[in-house]
């Protein structure tokens, strides 16, 4: 997955009027240099970011990813990012993607050190083939996020809603679950509360009640799985957000990872306890995600 | 404070045996473009890092900078960096700075998405003016970091011992401080333990002796911390580390953040209450910090 195609949005042209922001876009080779050591995002992972799934050429659910990135720069204190400057870039990028699934990232990082504006830039690359970890599932591990569910809203500066470039811990839960023989991890609260994955979101089935943690206490609200509650509740399935205890997770009669690329990822084992898999609803829901949505 | 140079440590030539390193590194403009956007230092704050303090063109405590460096490679599962390829670079850009006091910056990244190899970088600028702070002083208040004391031993994936380039939260902790009126923060446990604040280390006084949080449960061993203790200790004074409950706080008798830049800044207020300013021994230790040291 080599990132093929990078443009910089120009930080300080984000007026309203303008309809031809693409004219205002530098396209840049994404495998040359182009960002300065200066750059915060790089000294200190301070920025925002989104990753959006490609098919076909169409970029998924834009809108909602353009408004939690704008929910992650008012967290972090960032100027709030122009939607429709940034919807033009990832129109830009979408046209540079091949046949097949892609991934449009954005970043929004807070720019140079001492520099006058955030820096900003958008990348497209073809997306990594996860055909068979749909079908097959994953193994995963329940790993203590070390925070009590209830220090998000007391402690806004720990940036828990926030999508930020910070991602040094969710890398190494990933690299920890991988240790022990599993391809993903679920992160607990440190009060025995299931939360998400380091880069999806859960949702399970108990009984005939689909749920996921609800996105408070730190939770990022996920936008595929905003789609998969749209597209179930569309079929008259009950779906909801609960706080649920650790102790519920082997209980669970179906349980996936969503995210914007890997979509709708089967849950086979959490913590070597087997997981039923509804082979048939995965299906479902992945041929619902791979359809162009808005 | 721009970064004024910069060079590229070619990460694959790090063999025990060449004694010339320095005809190995790119040295690059600090301004220009230097960085593919592949970068996982950018992408997803993935590497660790260091600040080494240089005053008229010495490196100060090089080795145990460079020692943290690999400690916090170890932590993350990174390449653990060859001490005296290190060296060199930092040799090189302490040659490139002026008279007066600069920061020397090592930047070990993950490296690009899907490479080969990390990426590494030194860079080189000159330091903030911090002869007013050292001497009149800085206010700070007390925010929770959200961990219990104990998680680091239990949940090693969270990072607690290494320094890494995630330091969203970091930042964002100073800029809470800044909207309470302060000008720095002191982190505590959530189980209401002093841990150290978000670019420092705090060294404490209650009577005649001098402590500072145990480097456990997550705390980063302070390089000068450690310089300090060695010169408290070499004066005969009592210096210590200890568990420090926050209710202890009001009554300390001095109070200093020390950082490898802004060197001891002493303590005038926390969450607004008084702490007195012990003048002449924060000017002897910032005498004693800035003569060149090993």
């Amino acid at each position: 997955m080599t990132r093929r195609f990078a443009l910089i949005i120009d930080p300080v042209d984000a007026s309203e009027e303008r309809a031809d922001f693409a004219e205002t876009f530098t396209v840049v080779d994404a495998a040359a240099p182009a960002l300065s050591v200066g750059e915060l995002s790089t000294q200190r992972g301070d920025g925002v970011f989104e990753s959006i799934g490609v098919v076909d050429g169409h970029a998924q659910e834009v809108i909602p990813h353009l408004e939690r990135l704008a929910n992650s720069a008012r967290l972090c204190d960032l100027p709030v990012p122009h939607q429709e400057q940034w919807r033009q870039a990832v129109a830009v990028a979408a046209s540079e993607c091949p046949a097949g699934e892609s991934v449009i990232k954005l970043i929004l990082s807070r720019g140079v050190e001492h520099g006058p504006t955030p820096t900003a830039w958008v990348t497209a690359a073809p997306a990594s083939d996860f055909t068979k970890v749909r079908q097959v599932g994953i193994k995963v591990v329940t790993l203590d996020r070390g925070y009590g569910l209830d220090v998000a809203e007391r402690a806004p500066w720990l940036l828990l809603g926030a999508k930020t470039l910070s991602y040094a811990v969710n890398m190494a839960a990933l690299r920890e679950a991988h240790r022990r023989g599993a391809d993903d991890a679920i992160f607990l609260s440190s009060d025995g509360f299931v939360l998400e994955a380091p880069t999806a979101s859960l949702i399970l089935r108990f009984g005939d009640r689909f749920t996921t943690p609800a996105p408070t206490g730190g939770i990022l609200h996920g936008t595929t799985q905003l789609s998969v509650y749209e597209h179930l509740a569309e079929n008259g399935l009950d779906a909801g957000y609960d706080r649920i205890p650790a102790s519920d997770l082997p209980r669970a009669d179906a349980a996936w990872l969503v995210s914007s690329v890997r979509l709708a990822a089967p849950i086979t084992t959490i913590d070597d306890v087997d997981v039923p898999v509804d082979h048939a609803l995965t299906s479902e829901l992945n041929h619902y995600l791979l359809s162009p949505r808005d």
